[in-house]
């Protein structure tokens, strides 16, 4: 239980602190902590040593564990009543390359003004996700600075191989699950707003199921003029497979597909048709201005609401320059689904490769390899803790914050709700303009400070 | 005009010359006329000297003549009643990598025994096209040693570019039109016998049209989570253009495609019944059972007189290891199309480029980049100099020589008629079991020396 003059005295310690709080973020942003490298391993190392130490000075139990790759953060605060928060984050980044490409040195992190006069953070990882990691960690420093604890249990688990594939955090939360599941729900710090001025809070992230397929027909490349027409063609086997699995008005045509998807509940559709989103806009964006999926249906409603089959690769025969006539004797396909709420990654991996078994004709054949799945993840909307957090959120901006979806998936919330039997509330101070993975990431200042009051505001929420 | 008695003799000297013909193909094989490697062009030049010279010791008017890139021999003997022929060959071969599966030097010609005792010569180009070229060469000589002069008038045309695209002898033929169209037939040595024991003239050869298209959706890659369901993705439209090149029974369904295409005649039909072409062995050899073509037509009819449309190359999105979740701004494909005897290329290419074109979404568009095309060749099946041509090859062989058609496109075999108006007989003496553009190619010796013979006899034949 807090009370509003302790919410407000810890805010204004955050105001008076953001100097020092931008010289720790600048600390953490020095260490080249880029985890698909093996280069940089003792640098990813130093970030979790760098982190479990701030952790440890604000009264928490931290330590780096080891894992077979880099360490994972896991830190508890004290016993306490109310709720137990699980916050998770990654402390690894992406690769600087290409490193011309950047104006500044990318672990050399630097604040200045942006060309909309926006101050901004501007280093590999600033955004992505060490800016937004210590949103979390400076708001509990703020609460245990200004009033001596925290308003309510918090532990965190933080990762450092996210963007490495994060193959190890699964059974590293296998191996700790008593421990960790003892939380009540797990917060995520890796999203965005949904605009400058309109915190939101992630409530329906895709699930994805992806194969890969390599048809075979002949047992050598053929030549087209002594074959042509005789021998059947891997590439046009595999084009009719993949072009029977969407119908013409944008469905999918998988048997099954859409029986486990339920329609959207009017009240959510409505709050999403208030978001004011720009269907042009997002498509004009990538060049382009007809949406491309289930016909009749908003683009939103496409992206967070209805699965999709995407074709993200596909090869077979020549393809380098000039030209070769040649009939292949394979061609290979890497295809996903993006999963909504309800459906089962199995069923519909099985639902695939029937589908592309009937169509296989009965001298060639297919092969399968999976890459993954995992089911869509969808936070209660009437739970207490995301009302909370959206209390929260809105009392720090000013305006009500919005629930929204996404269409893509983080596993760590699937792993959440799977391993350790969590909800969790994605809750991000990023912006779509903060180039992450790219040259010149950013973080706004904007994110970072009001990021941290937004957060001490939120555990007052859920404390309350 | 000549007599029986006089083509006996001339038999004869071939036989006991045997061993100084194989000689001088040895020499003719030593020379390293790689056309597609610029570190061989003296080779290629050395080549053509060597071939000149050779012509010239037996009273042709020859010589390397410059192109752009490797030389053209050209070679005229002396003017003679009755017909004038123009042989063309190439003297270049191809590259001989893996060198490691060489059992011996490519470069150094060896007469050994193949595993069922057939005497073979192994050297790169000993078929394909070196060996091929001297059986017509060492004919003109005994011609001339035996009886001082050749039966009719002959002209060569020998080319050093056929293995590495042979862009510059159009032009070279455009140049000498006058001086190479004053021959009445072309004839090709660059063909198999039907099989062991029986010779074969080509006389319909498939044409083709050549096209690469390129689909841009978006204005760059995109995020599967991101995007999927909204944006249109260039690997579904290609695929989906590619499916609908085909019906399900196996025809091509570009309106108009078989407009111009002819049923072959109940005679043709019959005398490919009689050549027992064993269906099931041919496409057993790679791996299949079920020809891939119009369904109710036989094999041979789908390689030799049926219009196909195949699928060389496609590619779009991620296809290294492991998974992107990308939908790419661009999927690509390589596609050509073999035609029949009638069919115009130019109105194929528009064909098809139209039925493409119709199927781009508004947002997306299509570029194009052709690949050549040329139009089948056929030779007319009552011509005089082809059943000429076969009466000398039966006789050589003791058994009736079959006319065939080859689903392949000699691409020379269409500029003789476009350029120069001239019908060509493709006579060669080729096994498939040759290797050509493989380590250990090889000549059976019995194709060198009965393909010098049947040259002796086909040349008194077209003479008579």
């Amino acid at each position: 239980m807090t009370t509003a003059n302790q919410t407000e005295a810890v805010l204004a310690h955050v105001d008076a602190g953001l100097n020092q709080s931008l010289e720790r973020l600048y600390a953490l942003l020095r260490i080249k902590s880029i985890s698909t490298d093996p280069a940089y391993a003792e640098e990813c190392r130093r970030a979790a040593d760098w982190i479990a130490n701030e952790l440890r000075g604000l009264g928490f139990d931290a330590a780096a564990r080891p894992t077979p790759g880099h360490p994972v953060v896991v830190a508890h605060g004290p016993e306490q009543a109310g709720p137990h928060v699980l916050f998770y984050a990654h402390y690894d980044v992406q690769p600087v390359d290409p490193l011309e490409l950047w104006h500044t040195d990318p672990f050399e992190p630097v604040l200045k003004s942006d060309d909309k006069g926006r101050k901004i953070i501007v280093a590999r990882g600033a955004s992505d996700d060490k800016g937004q990691m210590l949103t979390f960690i400076e708001a509990c420093r703020a609460w245990k600075e200004a009033t001596g604890s925290l308003p309510l249990r918090v532990s965190l688990m933080l990762e450092g191989e996210e963007e490495s594939g994060g193959k190890n955090l699964p059974p590293f939360m296998e191996a700790n699950r008593a421990e960790l599941a003892a939380a009540d729900i797990a917060l995520v710090c890796d999203t965005d707003m949904w605009d400058r001025q309109t915190p939101s809070i992630t409530t329906m992230l895709r699930g994805l199921v992806a194969d890969e397929i390599e048809i075979t027909c002949a047992n050598k490349d053929l030549h087209s003029g002594m074959f042509g027409n005789a021998a059947r063609n891997p590439n046009q086997v595999l084009a009719e497979i993949i072009a029977s699995l969407r119908a013409p008005d944008g469905s999918v045509t998988l048997p099954g597909f859409y029986d486990d998807v339920a329609e959207i509940s009017p009240e959510l559709k409505a709050q999403w048709q208030g978001l004011g989103f720009d269907e042009a806009a997002f498509l004009g964006e990538a060049g382009l201005s007809l949406p491309a999926g289930e016909q009749g249906r908003s683009v939103l409603e496409m992206l967070w609401a209805r699965p999709t089959c995407e074709i993200n690769g596909m090869s077979g025969g020549y393809t380098g320059d000039g030209f070769k006539t040649v009939i292949p004797a394979k061609a290979s396909a890497k295809i996903s689904f993006r999963l909504v709420s309800g459906m089962q990654p199995d069923k519909i991996r099985a639902a695939f490769r029937k589908h592309v078994e009937e169509r296989i004709p009965a001298d060639c054949s297919v092969t399968f390899h999976p890459h993954g799945g995992s089911p869509a993840i969808t936070v209660p909307s009437d739970g207490v803790h995301l009302r909370r957090a959206l209390e929260g959120l809105s009392g720090e901006w000013g305006k009500p914050a919005v629930v929204t979806g996404s269409g893509g998936s983080i596993p760590v919330a699937g792993d959440f709700k799977r391993i350790l039997g969590l909800d969790t509330l994605l809750i991000g101070f990023a912006h779509v303009d903060d180039q992450i993975h790219s040259p010149n990431e950013k973080y706004d200042l904007d994110s970072y400070h009001r990021g941290i009051r937004s957060w001490v505001r939120v555990l007052a929420s859920l404390a309350a």
